[in-house]
């Protein structure tokens, strides 16, 4: 199982994490089944029955592991935010420099979003269907890049008042770079725009 | 009549823009009963005898400027995105540096969002209601971005290579310090908040 596919173990409601290798599996078919599905209808007009038939998972299964279609759409949204750092973290910590993982993140993120299109549309809604797991998409990306700044920075590779206000600066630049050059179009190369922010990012844009 | 409150000449449908005073006066009041009702209760709870009431004006009225809720909606989008600009243009414009220019925007920008919380919500909102005015607000607000850059650019107060990128960057970044300093908390002080996201513009981040 590669990393990008992995289950985490506050997927499901308490008491619900699969033990076996065969739930494990059960339960990917299922939120695999859900992105293609709330990313497809959106939450309203997307059904469990539905769901689960995408999956080839029984209904019984789908009530082992979930409450209702609230619950599952809940669980996606953390699973589809723990995708994004697990495909994401590692390309960037990977750098021995923070700048240039910021480069090699984006890039990496980039391609993400082009293979995961429901991304955004699942997300964004979670604002009108389920506002805290909303904004704690928002807040746990936030808290993750502000502790990698302040890393780097503490190792000297970035100014040394790097803040909060940095951290959701750089979430909202990469969030609306994804959006136009991942979700919108693909008329441009992942590798050019992420060089292009990162040195923004890098240098600023004075002359 | 403000800046602020002004009536664009496409405000609604073709045919139908108020040609008196007091046409364009019940207009704007169906458009801010309109940005509390949506703002409130989200698009598919909101109905157009709620915001006639709150507007008090007569449902007749109403359709002399609209065809629907949908033509509603579609026009209150057009017209939050041209009050941000008609708030946050003019004092970028008024600094002769755009960097500097960038940060008096930006709070501005700041100071107008926590004045219209409602303003996120709508916006959002309108990715499902009606996804070409959520394209177009991005897009834009974009374009009107990148001319500003590329002029300050021949002015030479700009890098050379401003490029649609670094627009979509700027754009997602205030966005998001939107979102989290002017909706979800007000627990900075906007000018500091705009200060320190303008030199991370200016300078980068590098030490």
């Amino acid at each position: 199982m590669s990393a990008e596919r992995g289950i985490s173990a506050t997927m499901t409601p308490a008491g619900k994490t699969p033990r076996t290798d065969r739930g494990r599996k059960t339960l990917r078919l299922l939120l695999d089944a859900a992105a293609a599905e709330f990313g497809e209808k959106g939450f309203h007009e997307s059904s469990v029955v539905s769901i689960t038939q995408r999956a080839g998972v029984a209904l019984g299964s789908f009530y082992t592991y979930f409450d209702s279609k609230d619950s599952l759409f809940r669980a996606l949204v953390r699973d589809m935010s723990a995708q994004v750092r697990r495909n994401v973290g590692p390309v960037m910590a990977a750098e021995p420099d923070r700048l240039e993982g910021e480069r090699k993140g984006l890039a990496r993120f980039l391609e993400f979003v082009r293979e995961h299109k429901e991304l955004y549309r699942i997300i964004d809604e979670a604002e009108f269907v389920d506002p805290p797991s909303y904004r704690a998409h928002y807040e746990d990306t936030v808290s993750g890049y502000l502790a990698s700044l302040k890393d780097a920075a503490a190792k000297g590779q970035l100014r040394e008042d790097v803040d909060e206000v940095h951290a959701w600066a750089i979430v909202g630049m990469n969030v609306f770079l994804g959006l136009r050059y991942g979700v919108m179009g693909e008329d441009r190369d992942v590798t050019d725009v992420a060089s292009i922010a990162a040195d923004m990012l890098t240098n600023g844009l004075k002359r």
